[in-house]
């Protein structure tokens, strides 16, 4: 997908937001267990009750590895139902994959290509040789992780290397690699004061931001430091709209939530305007 | 596997070399293409004709991947041939994951217990949270990525970071995180002499050494500043033995090859004693 039809996404949905598909067997309702394929039966119906609310889906693709042959056949189908019923809708596979150049190329093929992503999450510890296989192709998107939002994001990436913390050395680097502008950057929202500093040295790119909610972010404030000119947020929610309900009424509930988040979106994004 | 048992199997068979399974339809003889299974087929003729001068496998989850739920299969299939054939032979999944903790838990999962591997390799920048799910696995280890032996390692692992380098930060930090006796480390083997000041750091954890032969390190000067007491080494071969020959003799080959690399290893371990 161009870049430019996501933000025509997000002005016409006036909406950021992207839905975490997380979809884990023990939190699924209970009477869809019986089904053939649960994983998929759960995220269509999440699909059918969001996709008005929201411009994107991301599902960690640990949750579908930890099910083996099972967990993929099931994220197959997600990505077939999305690429045809939904082909507008941006698609984010949260991967965090990274390996030497040859290598890394064909997790880009498996997920840009096999499985047709949109985009995929990407750490940067191997450095340039590990991220430009990724960047090669045309309309698709790395995400490389900069700020996390867990703890852990402490221990490494905020230390101070040469002068400043590592993550702004990932954004600056990283702005110098081949097709850079197919980049864009997870950064944690569990401060949002760090995307004041975010935006000083990448203006435009698009972050995607989770940790709202759930993990202690707020909106408001992530609006307020992170947004660009070119909108250049995505939001994401995983838990809080996927188990807003384990009932009968989970997508419904699912679907509730996300109208929720989206309305707040649409007061932010009325400000810019 | 406990690490006393690859200890043994080290000086049993006078070996400490690991045999990257990177599997690459494109360089798989012809011949085998008309088979079913290709990958598998490739593989098990490779781990038949390997098996003896080796301590350890290491598919590259990556080359799995790319060929979607057939490459899953033949990465299943593979695994469950070496578990029921080989169970002495220790495993590593090149996979190097990593991602919040719940997250990373679920990869833990999919490659110790689905695959039943016996160990993987994790990413460090998320840091003490990412890591910690793999290592509370009893008799599994994760092998951290330190210094790795692409290009691109230049970008980040070794900027100075209050006062030393990242990479040696990765090992400091690592250190104190719960369960540490569960980790090994990836130290790329381009420049030898740096294993010498990550001995200072970790004197006796494994450490898997890619990049002697093809991206020309040297088995004398990784052993002369990496060896260990308990030795302390694996020494990863991928393409140089799969594709020693692309004719219908490639396991003969790549058996041949394994075995001059197991001779020169037995060299090493013979200045030891």
């Amino acid at each position: 997908m161009k870049i430019e039809h996501l933000i025509s996404q997000i002005k016409k949905k006036k909406s950021f937001l992207c839905v975490g598909l997380d979809t884990d067997l023990d939190k699924v309702p209970q009477h869809l267990l019986s089904e053939d394929d649960p994983i998929f039966s759960f995220n269509k119906a999440i699909i059918d009750a969001t996709c008005e609310y929201c411009v994107a889906y991301k599902p960690n693709i640990a949750f579908y590895e930890a099910y083996g042959l099972n967990g993929w056949k099931s994220l197959e189908r997600t990505m077939d139902y999305l690429n045809v019923e939904h082909p507008d809708i941006f698609t984010i596979a949260d991967a965090k994959r990274g390996d030497i150049g040859n290598t890394s190329f064909r997790y880009a093929k498996a997920f840009f290509e096999t499985l047709n992503f949109d985009s995929i999450t990407v750490a940067p510890y191997m450095g340039r040789d590990s991220v430009e296989p990724f960047l090669e192709f045309k309309d698709k998107h790395t995400i490389l992780l900069a700020l996390t939002s867990n703890k852990g994001a402490f221990d490494f990436q905020t230390l101070d290397v040469e002068g400043k913390q590592l993550y702004k050395s990932v954004l600056r680097t990283s702005q110098g690699y081949k097709n850079a502008e197919n980049l864009m950057y997870v950064i944690g929202a569990t401060k949002a004061s760090f995307l004041k500093e975010v935006r000083e040295i990448v203006p435009e790119s698009f972050l995607l931001v989770p940790g709202v909610g759930a993990q202690g972010g707020n909106l408001q404030e992530v609006c307020k430091y992170g947004m660009a000119k070119n909108i250049g947020l995505l939001v994401n929610s995983s838990r809080g709209i996927l188990y807003a309900s384990q009932g009968e009424d989970f997508a419904e509930k699912a679907g509730l939530k996300a109208k929720t988040i989206q309305e707040e979106m649409e007061v932010e994004l009325d400000r810019l305007t």
